[in-house]
């Protein structure tokens, strides 16, 4: 999917959500277990109920991948799905890969073309020829880790790095890579009051956001220092909206959930007419 | 497998080598590939031809899911091979992982309980409470990206962070996580003249070698500058001993290369009367 495509949808549906779709086996709803594939069958109802409030889906690797060879075949079930019958979706394998050359190389291919996810999350500490091999897939984009959510971001990325701090070291320096215009940054909302200095090194890339609610993070804070004349902005939610019901009406209390982020996002790009 | 049981491995194999099982259907003799699974027929004749000169395995975990559920069962039938025939073996899954505190903790029962590696590989950008849920596995090592063997190391790893070396920052970082006794960390070989920094910051964990070889590392600089009493080293090299031949005599002569660096490992080892 070209960046326009993504831009076109958000304006069509005035929504900017990404739903993440970590899926966990302990925490969705057991009358599911009965099915011969619970984690498809939870996704599959989350998509159904949501695909009109949102623009993206982000399945989380890891929850797959704790599953062993069932949650493969989960995930495979769910891109499939989604490529099949809502094409107009972007896709994310949340997958924070990166390696040497050749291996982020097989990371790529396993990615983008065998699942034919639109785009994957790469971690940035091993460099440009560990970044660069997922640069060179034309379509498909590259979301690398520049500022996270979670507490651990003070450990390194707000460290200053010969004078500047090393996430915006990640921006400056990415931005030179081979296929730069494939990249977008995962940017975490928690941390919204960066968003300004970040915007001054990138003033265009999408951004993708996550720690919106369940977090602790604001969109408001999010749109007034991140949103750009093409949205620029991907915002994420994963466990307020696809676990706010355990109950059998799980997709329907889901739907509610990212009716309410969705309209809150219409409003925010409203107020700056962007739609 | 304790750090214990490894050292004795070592002393008495007379051996620090790992071997990396970078395995791809495009490079593995072609009379394989009438297998059902010529991915676990290639690694258990590598295994099988080489255990004896060697310490640790190796898998690198993108060459398996480049294949999807194909390349997740040939890795589940490898790691149970090793488990079950060479328990003695250190096992390591290089799969260079790293998310916030719950997506890590999934990686971990992945790779530590489900599949039962003893150790992994984890990029440290994300911080403290994305290594944490690796290091809290009693027995399990986490191998952390300290300095790597490509060339974007110069990107970021070695670009000065309040005064010292982003890697240096990582080590020193590190060593305050709870069960930091559970590190080890990647240096690369090609970068062997900063051991000797690394060693007085860490001097004793056990380091990952990758890069001699295939990459240009060379075995003496690695050992002049890295070992300790306890050897401290693990030395990879993945494509200087599987594809040293394409032909059907593969494990042949991947265990003459095997046994060409054991030999050099205990020349180093006996100079210094470690062994």
């Amino acid at each position: 999917m070209t960046t326009q495509d993504l831009v076109f949808q958000i304006r069509k549906k005035k929504s900017f959500l990404c739903i993440g779709l970590d899926t966990d086996l302990e925490k969705i709803p057991p009358h599911l277990l009965q099915e011969e594939d619970p984690i498809f069958e939870f996704n599959k109802a989350i998509i159904d109920a949501t695909h009109h409030l949102c623009v993206a889906y982000k399945p989380n690797i890891a929850f797959y991948e704790a599953y062993g060879i069932k949650g493969w075949k989960s995930l495979e079930r769910t891109i499939e799905y989604l490529n099949g019958k809502y094409p107009e979706q972007f896709t994310i394998a949340d997958a924070k890969r990166g390696d040497i050359g050749n291996t982020s190389a097989r990371y790529a291919k396993a990615f983008f073309q065998d699942l034919n996810f639109d785009s994957i999350t790469v971690a940035p500490y091993m460099g440009k020829d560990s970044v660069e091999p997922f640069l060179s897939f034309k379509d498909k984009h590259t979301i690398l880790l520049a500022l996270t959510s979670n507490l651990g971001a003070f450990d390194f990325q707000t460290k200053k790095i010969e004078g500047r701090e090393l996430y915006k070291e990640v921006l400056n320096t990415s931005k030179t890579y081979q296929g730069a215009q494939n990249l977008m940054y995962v940017v975490g909302a928690t941390k919204a009051e960066y968003l300004a200095e970040i915007r001054r090194i990138i003033p265009e890339n999408f951004l993708l956001v996550p720690g919106v609610g369940a977090q602790g993070g604001s969109l408001e804070a999010v749109c007034k220092y991140g949103i750009t004349s093409d949205i620029g902005l991907l915002v994420n939610s994963s466990r307020g909206i696809i676990y706010a019901s355990p109950a059998i009406d799980f997709a329907e209390v889901a739907q509610d959930r990212a009716s309410d982020l969705q309209g809150q996002m219409q409003k925010e790009m409203e107020s700056r007419d962007l739609i």
